[in-house]
C-alpha cells in the first residue's frame, strides 16, 4: 500500500541481494523509516524490539533471516542453531515457527552450498504468498462492500467500522480487514472508515490512522467506547475486523473489546465480519469462550500511555493513580452467533462448522 | 467519604462563615488539595476552570456563590446580577440553573438585611438534600449487593463493574452507582470494583481509582474494551452505572460506552443497575434514542491525553498522526430493554414508564 503516493511493503528483498528491507514500526505513527536487515542477529533484533510486529510479518521476517543465517554458514550445526536462536526470538508466535519449519524443511538434505540459496528462495514464496492470500481475501470482502454501496444507491460512502490494526504493515502487504478496505478504496468504491482508537496499546489511534491516511483513505479516529451509538443511529454500514485464532465452529479470538462491538452489530443489525485466512483457523478448538486461554498482559499498559509531547520527543506518562492495580486481558471471544461471516482467501464462509467446511472441504474427517 | 482516614465532602461550610472549602478537582488523582472560596467571583471561577465539577455539586457550589453574593451587596440589581453571573460560569448545567432559582425564590420580597442569611441558610439546605438524597439511595442499592452476597453463600468479595465517575467528588458525598458501593462497603459487605477507564476523558482511571483508593475499597482498573471479556468468564456479578438523564420510559443517558456494556451484561445475565435521583428523571422525554441529542465534544480529546511524567510534571502528549480527524460523542443512551432496574432514592424501580410511575406517582397525569 501507499505512503505518500509511494507503494510500499512491510519488509522486500531487492533482487538477489541477501538482505531485505523493513519499514521501523517503532517509530510509526510519529516517523516513517525504513531499516536494512543483513544479518540473523539483526533479523533476531528486529523481532525482538517489534521493529516487525504481526504475525505474518514475524514469520516472513523469521523466514528472510534463517536464510542469512544459512548464507553465512550452512553446516548443519547452524541449521539447528539459527533455527533455536529465531524460534527463541518470539516463542509465543505461532507463524514464526511454522515459517521456519518450512524453510527448515526445504533446505534438509541439500548439499550446504545449495542450502542459502534455497532458503531465500523459500522466504521469497512465503513472501509472495502471504501478498497473494491477503490480496484474495481483500477482493472477496471488497464484494461485500460493492453491494453495501449498490444498495446505498451508490449514494455517500459506505461507512466501515474496524478495531485495532489489521493493515499491510502487519503483514506483507494489504492486510486482512484493512485489505478489504485498500481493495474497496482502490477499486473505486468510497469507503469511510470508523477506527476504534483500541486500548490499551492503541495500534487503532496510531497504526490504523496512520496506514489509513498515508494511503488516503478517509477515515474517522474515535474512543473504543462509541461505535454502539454510531451503530444506533445509523452511522456505520458495515463492521470489518481481524482475528488471532478462529475456531471450527467459527467462534473469534480477537482483540480485546471485539465482542462488544459485535454485540452492538448484532442489535442494531449491522453486518459484522472477520476477516482472515484459513491459516488462522485452529481446527483443534471448538468452543472458543470455554476453550481459548485468553493472555493477560502487564498493567502498565492500563496505568500508563506513551504519545508525542509538544516539543516532538515521544513521553511515557502516567494516567491512573501511582500503584492502582490493572487487568488487561488481551483479547476476546465473538461467539459465533454474533458474526454474519467470515472472509477468507477461499471466499466468504457462515461462521459455523458447516460454513467452514464448506470452504475447507480438506478439513472433514 | 474517606482520605487516607479522614471524612471528606466535595464542599464544605464551616460554621456561620460566609465562606466555603472545596477539594481542587483539577489536581486529582496526582494532588489532594482543598481551596477555600470566599467571593462569588472566586465560586464562579471554580465552576469554570472546573475545581468543582459534578451537576450536583456545581448546584451546590452556585447557591453557595450566591450567597456570597448577597453577604456583599443584597441589592435588587446584584440578586438579578449574581444570578446572571454565576449562571453565566457553565451556562449547560441544569443543576446550576435549578439551584439559582431556588436562591432567588428564597430571598425574594425579603428585606436587604435578611437575604444573605437565608441564602446561606438555602445553599446548606441543598447540600444537606444532596447528601440525604445520595445516602438513601446508596442504602438502596446496597440492598442489592446484600442480596448478591448472600446468594454467593457470602463467598468471596462481590464483583461490581462500573463506568465513568459517579462519586462523592461529583456530589457532596456518597455518589450515585459509587454511593452504592461505599454503603456497601461501609456495612462490611466484601466489594470489589472493575473500573472501567471511561475514555476519551479517563474518569475512571483517574477519579474513580482515586475514591475507591481513598476510602479503601479494593478496586481493578481495566480498559473499557475488557468488561465484556469479564462477563463471559462470570467475574461480574452486577454492573452499577449513574445517568445524566433517564427519560421517563427508562432509558438511560449516560457516558459513551455505557450502552456497550449493558449489552454485554445481557448477553451474560448480569444485572445491569441504572442509580440516580429523581432529578434525573426527564419527564419530557420517551424514547432516549430517537429524542436525546448527543452532545459533540472536542476531537482532540481523542487525539491526545494528559498524565503525569516520570519527572512528575503533568504532560499533554499527542496519540494519532498529526491532523488526524476525531469524533467523541460524549454520551450514549442504553435503551431500557437492557436495564435490570433503576435505583432511586425511593427505591428501585423497574425501568419502564409503569416502573417509573410506581415510584413517582405524582407525575401520572
Amino acid at each position: 500500500m501507499k505512503v505518500d503516493g509511494v507503494a510500499y511493503r512491510s519488509i522486500w528483498r531487492d533482487g538477489n541481494e541477501s538482505a531485505v528491507t523493513v519499514v521501523d514500526q517503532t517509530l510509526l505513527p510519529h516517523r516513517f523509516e525504513t531499516l536494512r536487515i543483513e544479518t540473523v542477529t539483526e533479523a533476531i533484533d528486529a523481532i525482538k524490539r517489534m521493529v516487525v510486529r504481526g504475525a505474518p510479518l514475524i514469520g516472513v521476517t523469521g523466514a528472510y533471516g534463517y536464510a542469512m543465517a544459512l548464507a553465512a554458514d550452512a553446516s548443519d550445526s547452524n541449521v539447528a542453531g539459527a533455527y533455536d536462536a529465531l524460534y527463541a526470538a518470539r516463542p509465543t508466535a505461532v507463524n514464526l515457527r511454522w515459517a521456519l519449519d518450512i524453510v527448515r524443511a526445504a533446505v534438509a538434505g541439500l548439499p550446504e552450498a545449495e542450502r542459502a540459496v534455497v532458503a531465500f528462495a523459500t522466504a521469497d514464496r512465503l513472501h509472495a504468498e502471504d501478498i497473494r492470500t491477503n490480496g484474495t481475501m481483500a477482493a472477496n470482502g471488497a464484494a461485500l462492500i460493492r453491494e453495501i454501496w449498490e444498495a446505498k444507491g451508490r449514494s455517500g460512502p459506505v461507512n466501515i467500522l474496524t478495531h485495532c490494526n489489521t493493515g499491510w504493515i502487519a503483514c506483507v502487504d494489504w492486510g486482512t480487514a484493512l485489505g478489504v478496505v485498500y481493495s474497496a478504496h482502490d477499486a473505486g468504491i468510497p469507503v469511510h472508515v470508523f477506527v476504534d482508537e483500541t486500548r490499551p496499546r492503541n495500534q487503532g489511534a496510531s497504526l490504523t490512522t496512520w496506514e489509513l491516511g498515508s494511503h488516503g483513505v478517509p477515515h474517522t479516529l474515535i474512543a473504543d467506547n462509541a461505535g454502539g451509538h454510531l451503530m444506533q443511529h445509523g452511522a456505520v454500514d458495515i463492521c470489518l475486523v481481524g482475528a488471532d485464532r478462529v475456531t471450527a465452529s467459527g467462534d473469534a479470538c480477537n482483540k480485546i473489546g471485539t465482542y462488544l462491538k459485535a454485540l452492538a452489530a448484532h442489535d442494531n443489525h449491522v453486518p459484522f465480519y472477520v476477516v482472515m485466512p484459513g491459516s488462522t483457523i485452529d481446527w483443534r478448538v471448538d468452543d472458543g469462550v470455554k476453550e481459548i486461554e485468553i493472555e493477560e498482559r502487564a498493567s502498565d499498559e492500563v496505568t500508563h500511555i506513551s504519545g508525542i509531547s509538544g516539543d516532538g520527543t515521544i513521553v511515557k506518562v502516567r494516567l491512573a493513580p501511582k500503584g492502582t492495580k490493572a487487568a488487561n486481558p488481551a483479547f476476546d471471544v465473538t461467539p459465533a452467533r454474533l458474526l454474519t461471516g467470515l472472509v477468507t482467501e477461499r471466499g466468504v464462509a457462515k461462521a459455523s462448522r458447516e460454513g467452514l467446511l464448506g470452504l475447507y472441504p480438506e478439513r472433514a474427517s
